[in-house]
């Protein structure tokens, strides 16, 4: 390619030997058909000539005349035959994932067909009587199955095809029946979960019964409960049931085998060096695997662990990287350096905004019109209270916090204790919201709680917040205002960590009632008793308010459609929104 | 999610209140049914019941009676409602990629559909009167279209849906017919080529008469010619006809668009700092865009630059990065460093030998081999011929160069120039092959071409290799032993710089003869008089020679299956593949 010599100008084709007398005090002249042709770029040269001369050189003198000042070159602004690709030339080796510039250079070699790798089929086996499809009304006991899914599109993205075999129930001869077909008809075959060792977990007799076991379960948490199997040649791997423990297991016992079937390398995720925001504690004998939110503040990577439940699929969605402790490890102080696995790029993780502080839905909103507005920046969020915020921005490992302390003495929010605790730290202090706290109690309110009277009475369980949640400080005022004792409230220890997680649990039945916003309350269909406005402020270090970074924040919150979202959220107020509360000095 | 209390372990669920006096010296028996339910790992909690014993931490009296020696705490080893998705709870935000793992999430949360943006249309529309499908018999003066199949390629991975509208002939109306009826079923229109100035390029008529030209030809090195326009409010591009050209300028222009309706922000490519391994002159007033290879050798990166030529695919192909100079730079010296951006991951440019030096057909087997025998390894060759190869080694530039220098005066082989020219560097010299070099001629030899006399004949046309070249060396040793002077071969100053081309060249009829590898004229189909057998070695600098790598390339080059494959190319003898021919001291 090309297979013929073509012109690489529009011009015209002379012989080279034939114009060396061409000088700018010799013009020389040319005539058509004999001396020259005319020529445009990738025409092929005709035989007898063997240079082309841009037509910007050349003087038309008449139709059939034309007129030269300097010589040509032999080959010059010819492309040759065979410059892009030549016969017998390597154009990919083997086992290469053909990338789209590879198929322009093979079909310009003339290679129309190659042999390719088939990609591996892998039949899904989604076991569990629990189980139903998402697009059912889920009952109570029943579970929506959603790994299957999952493990599809991993399954897709790393090159092999995926085949879901439908739900099956914890039933040992359909479960085994169901391993024999797929084995006919796949490569791999997956089954989720009943990969533990419980009295319904038939995964690892199933392939004992089969064929052989290779391993059962892998000292690592999650994933531990993990068989891996072969059955007339093929594996056949038992993952976990809980998604976390899945996704984890799949990538290292799945991912490898697909890239070994397609004689491919894994592709490694960049990793970096990130600080720990907080203590992570592990216990020795087994590998920790932690999903972690990672940003980029004051020049330094500052890492947070999310729920290390396995059952949190969140967690994943949520993750920026993974931590790995070996299992000889007890784990992190808070400031140690450790390595991290991204999810992510690393140019999303430094423009990400890492927001610390009480959790608030406008938050959320607020993370979403960021986006938005500019699809490279992202808002991260870690719902660790109102102090944890304030304690985050003195440390430098966040951009911004939520916080709504309401201050006892003074009757003010947040200025107090931002002052207290910042003393020496440029901050700016901007209101996102005033909202409405109340009692977030069941539907009809059936228990009748108006005031905190009422929570006294016998029978009623109360849900609180955490320490350090402004929440929580303003359950402990309302207690000391009506002269009550903690021990006077049935509930009071047991903590949760957000409004909407007390919200589940007043809709779960599992509490009568919780301290919480209007928009929780909504978002579970629940009664909402009102107690309090207060009001929630951005708290944010200088630095970052004076960035680009903290001027978008400004602009997306200050904008009428962020603005009319909120307030038709019901319990909101908007009324000082991006007003400067309080700065440092 | 989940929107029950679930047992998070297999045992027992029983009151915690219930189990407060259970001690290790006062166990307390519970009654089934009363007392405690039997649970599995995601079974509901039963009402009345709140937390659950492990299964492992339970005595069984009889069938009805359990005992325990500790007490349990509220809510132990229960997954609470909403532990995983909470109502109202944000799972991805707007303008997001859905990754598996946001699937499970939003189906765990209920959210069985969700407004997806549709993929962008965009049109290919290739036209020239030279293009000719790739399957059909290619004639003289045509083009395999192929820029189409790349364009569509990128496109698909970019998030776009390409649809190939057919090659149109430079037809003025045609082009415009077509243009108007992609426009009706598509989003954007790609036009390729006819984008530049010439008598047929109608790409900017064809625009200016639909709709608005807003670009036409940007100040870049290849990609020049681009027109940019709006037609009925749809972005309609016309691309070069130069593939390197055409897939930069896709990248600059289309990529961007297509991430602009996919409302997410384009991924960059890693970037490094590499050291020029030559020197690359720039011409200002433009911004360059070279490809380049890239090696890690003796802990630094090395770039090298590939073609230049815009017609040249392969270049893509090969490049492991990007280098762009910028409009007002001359370039970069040898020796200077400067940013590249990534075409594959820093870890396999790692893990990539660098090989330089004289180009030989059995080095791309090797190439295929080494990869094959461990996919994460490539090999990637600069031909600079055989001297440009030792000064690698000895520039600290290369992993290995492959050398075939004749010494005249020892009448020995590469010895007496790497002892010369690597007085103290640490190397070993290693046997690859024996190969035949001899005259590459016109099928049937119509020219008779026996000896070296005879291309001092009328109207033979010869063609040579470039300075440095082995094969060089040794066509100045014939002429020598011949008597001869180098004016006497019409062609002597005529260089191409590997076998292939210069057999290429015999093959066009533009040169009748030149001496090369008999594999070469065999890849051509050409024919092979045979002159000299000569030896072909590689130079390895000694700490690559001891590495993991090198021991890899030995490995696999004296393995049976290299050399049954090498041999049976023909002209080639293994006889001392393997043997150390020299070392440093």
């Amino acid at each position: 390619m090309p297979n013929f010599h073509a012109s690489a100008m529009d011009g015209i084709a002379v012989q080279a030997s034939r114009t060396y007398a061409a000088h700018e005090k010799n013009p020389l002249q040319l005539k058509k058909g004999t001396d020259f042709v005319i020529v445009d770029t990738g025409d092929p040269i005709p035989d007898g000539f063997d240079a082309v001369i841009m037509i910007e050189d050349v003087h038309m003198i008449d139709e059939e005349t034309y007129e030269i000042l300097e010589p040509a070159s032999p080959w010059q602004h010819i492309r040759q035959i065979g410059e892009d690709v030549v016969a017998g030339e390597l154009i990919v080796p083997a086992n290469h994932v053909l990338r789209p510039v590879d198929l322009g250079a093979m079909l310009a070699g003339g290679i129309v067909e190659v042999p390719v790798f088939r990609k591996p089929l892998v039949s899904i086996i989604p076991t569990g009587t629990e189980l139903v499809s998402p697009r059912e009304q889920i009952k109570r006991g029943e579970i929506p199955e959603f790994n299957g899914t999952v493990f599809a599109g991993y399954l897709q993205t790393w090159g092999a095809e995926p085949v879901n075999k439908g739900i099956v129930e914890d039933h040992y001869e359909k479960i085994k029946q169901t391993v024999r077909e797929a084995l006919a008809s796949s490569d791999i075959v997956l089954l989720n979960a009943g990969s533990s060792a419980g009295t319904e977990d038939f995964t690892v007799h199933v392939i004992e019964e089969l064929g052989e076991v290779l391993t059962h379960g892998v000292a690592t948490r999650p994933g531990k409960p993990v068989v891996v199997g072969l059955v007339d040649g093929k594996p056949v791997i038992g993952l976990p049931g809980y998604p976390v423990s899945a996704y984890l297991a799949l990538e290292w016992f799945v991912r490898p085998l697909v890239h070994q079937y397609l004689g491919i390398s894994e592709p490694e995720r960049p990793r970096i060096k990130a600080t720990m925001g907080r203590r992570i504690v592990s216990v020795m004998g087994a590998e920790d695997f932690i999903r972690m939110t990672i940003g980029a503040v004051g020049g330094k990577f500052i890492a947070n662990p999310l729920s290390r439940a396995a059952g949190v699929t969140m967690s994943m969605v949520r993750a920026d990287g993974l931590l790995r402790i070996p299992a000889n490890s007890l784990g992190y102080e808070q400031g140690e350096e450790a390595e991290l696995e991204l999810y992510h790029p690393l140019h999303q993780i430094e423009k990400t905004m890492v927001f610390a502080g009480s959790h608030d839905l406008t938050v959320d909103l607020l993370a979403t019109a960021i986006h938005n507005h500019d699809p490279e920046r992202f808002l991260s969020s870690a719902h660790v209270g109102s102090m944890g915020g304030i304690l985050a921005i003195r440390k430098g490992e966040a951009h911004a916090a939520g916080v709504h302390l309401f201050d006892e003495q003074t009757g003010d929010y947040n200025i107090p204790f931002v002052k207290q605790y910042l003393p020496n730290i440029p901050f700016v202090l901007v209101n996102l919201v005033y909202r409405q706290q109340g009692w977030i109690v069941a539907p009809g309110n059936p228990r009748s709680i108006q005031t905190i009277e009422d929570l006294k009475r016998e029978g009623i369980a109360y849900i609180n917040r955490q320490r350090g949640a402004g929440t929580r400080l303003l359950f402990d005022y309302l207690l000391k205002q009506a002269g009550m004792q903690p021990d006077e409230v049935y509930g009071y220890n047991r903590e949760d960590y957000s409004h909407l997680s007390v919200a589940a649990a007043v809709a779960g039945g599992t509490a009568d009632c919780g301290l919480g916003i209007l928009s929780a309350a909504k978002a579970l269909k629940l009664d909402f008793v009102p107690v309090a406005e207060e009001r929630y402020d951005l708290l944010m270090s200088k630095e970052f308010y004076e960035s680009d970074a903290g001027q978008v924040l400004l602009q997306v919150m200050t904008s009428e459609a962020f603005i009319r979202q909120v307030e038709s959220l019901g319990g909101y107020s908007c009324r000082d929104t991006g007003k400067i509360m309080q700065q440092s000095e």
